[in-house]
């Protein structure tokens, strides 16, 4: 079977955070990874690591941080559901339903990069260095998110464990010189795979200056 | 004509630093940021934009702070080039040729972000605020460097910028609520795209814990 077209899988990659518990080869996981490391990293340094969550106390473990997190963050911006408009209703929706039920999913990848990018770090501009640490890292992310859906795996990128990353890095053995860039839960999809919803591409592209946008 | 194959794609998707000069046709650029922003966003907000600078005067303004910030990059780090692994080697004489060259790359594309995913930002925590924004924005940048690649196009992620970000805001009327997160010299390239090499995905692979490596 020739293998699916990058345009096709480019509009169709999205948030997939209904989740079955089957479990995913580790073949098929190897080659989710192995995308995911062909992404640039500053100066070609791959200072990153995945590791990937199967062990039910540990999935638990992340669960029960994720959903308190979850909850809290919901309250602090007093969300009222039923204010906002249906898009992130639905949205807002299958978020607590992913917190709730984050353990049921086979794998929870962290993506996890080196906290520090050595060449700009030395200048000590802490907003440039962490550019170069997220650049770093997030372009393996969305290899990673690709990679899933070609493959047939529903994922979602979450980074609401930076609220916790200190009491998950300990339970993980993480150093203290990585940070855990992103949260993937992972697991073969209740729904179907379709096109994502975006506003128009004209709004967002400028020509030379801001808001100028006509080519 | 079949469209290329997604792993094909991203397994052949590397830096290209050194281009011609020939104009990308505009129908071109927007194939490649409508593929960009099929990327997911915190709370799909989607707050991000796309400045393609092709007007000489200010791709040379460009050009020039770029080339002093690589140059005192350089400097700092006391780089001995002669002293540096061959494959870092080419990579930073690639590296100084492109910013030595940046205004001849017929387009430099700024991605930017909105500064604050306010969902994250009212709880004040910096740093996944930081997490936040920057997990929006560079996943479309890869699908960027991704969809250049599917059209022949050579591109590199830099984040250099960073350092004189205030004065380029400034010259392209960037608005303050706005961080310029990559950019991103387009053109058609002058070498071959071909396989990137990596080091071997076991190593950066970990099995529940941190240094787990066998599945």
């Amino acid at each position: 079977m020739a293998e699916p077209g990058i345009f096709e899988i480019l509009y169709s990659t999205r948030a997939m955070r209904r989740l079955k518990p089957d479990p995913i080869p580790e073949a098929t996981l190897k080659k989710i990874v192995d995308a995911g490391i062909r992404a640039p990293s500053g100066g070609n340094a791959q200072e990153w690591a995945f590791i990937l969550v199967r062990n039910p106390e540990l999935k638990r473990f992340i669960r029960d941080y994720y959903w308190n997190t979850w909850q809290r963050i919901v309250r602090q911006e007093a969300f009222s559901a039923s204010a906002l408009p249906p898009p992130q209703q639905r949205m807002l929706n299958a978020g607590a339903d992913l917190a709730a039920h984050l353990d049921e999913a086979p794998v929870l990848m962290l993506a996890c990069a080196h906290k520090e990018y050595a060449p700009v770090a030395a200048l000590n501009v802490l907003r440039a260095s962490l550019l170069a640490v997220h650049g770093s890292i997030f372009p393996a992310v969305q290899n990673i998110l690709l990679a899933c859906r070609a493959l047939g795996i529903g994922a979602t990128l979450t980074t609401i464990h930076s609220f916790f990353e200190e009491p998950l890095k300990q339970r993980l053995g993480v150093p203290d010189t990585m940070e855990i860039a992103a949260m993937i839960p992972m697991g073969y999809p209740r729904g179907k795979f379709g096109p994502v919803s975006r506003n128009p591409v004209e709004e967002v592209m400028h020509w030379d200056r801001w808001g100028q946008q006509h080519g």
